[in-house]
């Protein structure tokens, strides 16, 4: 079975001697101090650890069941989430008004990778719930909030995000689900939605849903959709679940991984709506919560590879295949462990770097959303629109990656599933396609973001890099060779990549967009080169103050050399690619395939 | 459900417009006009398309079961091995002596890529037969030979291959299986082997075990292992099964895909074993299979990668969503179908460039196999030893990629069980791993294969590359900068890697070993890359003279120069790896990951 121990001490790291949170002056930061985030995430660990842990392959194996329109999660889920709630986790940043702890969003990123590495399938019940809380706690009606944040908050009732059919995903416009008006005010919604996660399960008393429909006769396509609170019971006057609404799951998908979460096929059948905020205005509101529910499934990609890595780890120091080509290291064994051996050692330390680095960058990401929130700092707004995209589609990328290098580390052993490594891969597969496959986290960075308020915020990330190094560099040589350089030249990458956009993409948008996959790939290199120079100085000056445990810091530094010498030089292939134009991308007719 | 086509037009192209095979004067070849491939490779796409493929997901879905010791095979699988055999397919390229049709292994080769395409899970049964049979026709005696090699090749007894044990797979210095020698010149086998693929099976009437042993007082490692037949019944002397042997299945092994083959335990306790050639020579004979067998795989690689680009493709074509950025392609349409969209392009191209780089790869690594072979070639066999751990290693990542590219473009539906993409990434995933994991053939590269015969077979390599380059430069500007100049771009990184091991890998084997793996994908771009040349001349060739279909063969000029653009330059990357060196790869201790 897989082990997992929740990296508290990288956590803490980044915490306070990376981002230094509690002299950012970022509101709600000034008492995050490292006792108190050290208990935070202690008592966080124990339930990943104990607890949801040891479930991840309970739900991978049971999967969910229907049963006459009832939703069975597996043995143990509705024990465990009654210990979620009960630690009072789900409500770890919500708003104190609605009962919520008011925690920055950095710190339930923190707990969220915890929950995430522990068992993905299980924390996306809590994870729904916390997307439809915010997209009411930013739309809703101030009886909307008072009807049903309090319960989402603590999880008594659940909360899904309803936009797929089966004829549309990416392209939401073409939507037919319908919101007839009624004469008391509400909605009568009928449609089908697919793929909705979380859709109807045992472990909540109701189940609020938030639904994307079309007004008849309101404008066509994407600027006629409207959004809805269609909760599974109609709440009474009091507040408890009253009649059953008309909304009900017709099917269970059958999928390669996630199977302890249920993904529903939804029937709306002329069940009653609540409209959230404006008519016709559903996609702004939808668009609102995007940033964070897109930082939140690039964690749960490097969530994966992170426990993955560990799972490699452990077995690369245990089995002993073969010598060492430098000499015997295990003489009183039969043959030496296998993490002596050159290639075992490439292999892990590309899983290592990655997961270190992207969770820097996922922390950084949340502190960026928690400044634009708690300080409306706009630049951070900015700053945080343009890197959603590269956190998203880059991280789940490589997460996915990094379970399949893990995988590979235990060879035969990882292909079967007793040793769990295969469910890491199939479970981290998801995060590269829902919420926006990484083909539209491209598009949208490449296709909108670059440009958003005339190309000012990824000048601010350009002048942001070329302002670090000018500010580090020069002080120690070692350090300007094994991390400014190679950042200062993946930046150079990453703009010659912008400028082929600017000159070849205004006449042709094919130019840009052919090479927008290869941009996000790139800005996403560039991005953990930033995050692992800002790692080494911290433990460069940690070290130097002989502050903090030592051997982990100089385990830091050399994990950030191997990036910068291994794996940041992958910009120069992203360059070429994107260099290459559309030409070679477009040159078939369709038939001629 | 999936659907798949056979590529025997690709097929076709490489055998008589790149291969020349006819020409090529490699005996056995001289018949091989397009009239007779045809014929051949039209008669298996049947096979392939309307039994093997329908029968993929049901494989999937069923798996094998163990029951009282018998292993039952999924429905349908039984009729249609029947099939297999009365079209006379496994004997393919077997030896007329024993009932083989006796034609080249390059032929077998294309059948079986359409076969592994159909059905991978299926088509292994007879695949790890024809090992088998491999073994026993170039070690065993006459008498064993006459016994076994006639049912093998009908494939009424099935074959193993039986190295794996629970505590060694890549280190079978280790084994403990043990072979006790016995008065009637027999041997009694007493071990347990694991990860035996077809090991036992209800579809034929008697299995033909190879096993590696140890016979007790034997030199230590891997000196001292043996090889022996281990029959589950023994034969009678009419040649017909008699008692049943102690050998039986322990176990089904759970795993990520190939369902529809049984991955066996094995025990043996007491089975009469018949020794296979010397005593203690048994990895020598494991050995001299061990191209074919590798090849073998790197073919379900790209096979796998083959299957699921048609799926992608024609899911590209039918799917609309959103409209094309360069104006309406589908009016009459709510959308434009997404293969209008660059970044969809993007990815098939990517899928398609590498899936027929590949086959080419693959056909030509057969032909050297044939030539040297058939003619006696060293030069062929040498060149053939270096590049097959390429083909094995190289083109199974990619392969699996590939399918992971496919199960993309189709977004959400990519993930669901329905669409059948994720079964050919579960199944590929395999390819990465068995015949020695993809790390132990960068280490087979380049830590035997470049230095054997002193470097010879590497260097006639470039010089190959060289004079190919060489002889057709000048004769047309776009197609020197398109397919010539990237080659030799390509081909001048993988001498760079090369010169840095020798220079660094002679005082130090670590520098090596840390850029084996990233030379192995270096080769093999450089590989496909020489392919992509050869076929864009074969192509050119044909266009200028008015034969065959030019829209195929424009088709293969646009694919290629994809390739070199935007695959190729990806030895960029790898290059830099390489020159990083071991310092960054081998800087922590065990102790500090």
């Amino acid at each position: 079975m897989p082990v997992y121990t929740a990296p508290t001490q990288d956590m803490q790291f980044l915490l306070h001697d990376v981002l230094e949170v509690s002299g950012t002056g970022i509101p709600g930061y000034e008492d995050l101090d490292r006792e108190t985030t050290g208990a935070i995430l202690g008592e966080a660990a124990k339930l990943a650890e104990d607890v949801l842990a040891p479930l991840n392959p309970v739900g991978d194996a049971q999967g969910c069941r229907l049963e006459n329109g009832v939703v069975r999660t597996p043995e143990g889920f509705r024990e465990a989430y009654d210990q979620m709630r009960e630690g009072g986790w789900p409500g770890l940043d919500c708003d104190p008004e609605y009962g919520g702890q008011g925690l920055p969003y950095l710190i339930s990123t923190a707990v969220g990778e915890m929950f995430s590495s522990a068992n993905m399938a299980f924390n996306m019940y809590q994870g729904l719930t916390h997307g439809a809380y915010n997209a009411i706690h930013a739309h809703g009606s101030d009886e909307q909030k008072a009807t049903y944040l309090p319960k989402m908050v603590t999880n008594e009732w659940g909360g899904t995000m309803n936009l797929t059919e089966p004829h549309c995903g990416t392209d939401l416009g073409l939507i037919r689900t319908k919101a007839e008006p009624q004469d008391d005010g509400t909605y009568a919604i009928s449609g089908q939605k697919i793929w909705i996660s979380a859709g109807e399960h045992d472990m909540v008393e109701n189940i609020v849903h938030l639904v994307l429909a079309k007004i008849p006769g309101g404008p066509e396509g994407v600027k006629g959709i409207s959004l809805f609170i269609v909760p599974k019971f109609l709440v009474n006057e009091d507040g408890s679940p009253g009649a059953r609404n008309a909304v009900s799951c017709g099917g269970l998908e059958s999928k390669m991984g996630i199977h302890g979460n249920a993904t529903c096929v939804m029937n709306y059948d002329g069940a009653t709506g609540f409209l959230v905020g404006e008519a016709h205005k559903g996609m702004r509101a939808m668009f609102t919560m995007m940033n964070e529910a897109r930082v939140g499934v690039g964690l749960q990609g490097y969530a994966q590879g992170a426990v993955a890595y560990q799972n490699a780890l452990a077995f690369a120091k245990d089995r002993v295949q073969g010598r060492s080509v430098t000499g015997v290291k295990n003489p009183e064994g039969p043959a030496d462990p296998i993490i002596v051996h050159p290639d075992v050692r490439r292999n892990l330390m590309d899983q290592k770097a990655f997961t270190e680095g992207a969770r820097a960058f996922v922390f950084w990401g949340a502190s960026l959303i928690d400044r634009a929130h708690r300080a409306g700092d706009a630049q951070a707004e900015g700053l945080v629109s343009l890197l959603t995209p590269v956190i998203k589609g880059f991280l789940t990328d490589k997460g996915f990656e990094t379970t399949v290098l893990a995988q590979q580390t235990l060879g035969g052993s990882g292909f079967t599933r007793e040793w769990g490594l295969e469910q890491f891969v199939r479970d981290a597969r998801i995060t590269m396609i829902y919420e926006g496959t990484n083909g539209i986290q491209a598009l949208d960075l490449v296709g909108r973001k670059l440009a958003t308020d005339g190309g000012k915020h990824v000048m601010g990330f350009f002048e942001m890099v070329k302002g670090f190094i000018a500010e580090h560099k020069g002080q120690d040589e070692a350090f300007d060779a094994d991390f400014l350089e190679p950042l200062k030249a993946a930046s150079k990458d990453l703009q010659a990549a912008g400028t082929f956009f600017m000159q070849k993409g205004m006449k042709a948008p094919d130019e840009a967009l052919s090479g927008a996959y290869d941009f996000m790939h790139l800005f996403g290199h560039t991005c953990l080169g930033l995050m692992w120079a800002r790692m080494g100085l911290a433990s460069r000056k940690a070290l130097a103050e002989g502050t903090g445990n030592a051997a982990f810091h100089e385990t830091k530094l050399a994990t950030g050399r191997y990036y910068m010498a291994r794996q940041l030089p992958a910009t120069k292939t992203h360059l070429a690619r994107i260099e290459s134009g559309a030409a070679p991308v477009m040159a078939l007719d369709a038939e001629a395939f």
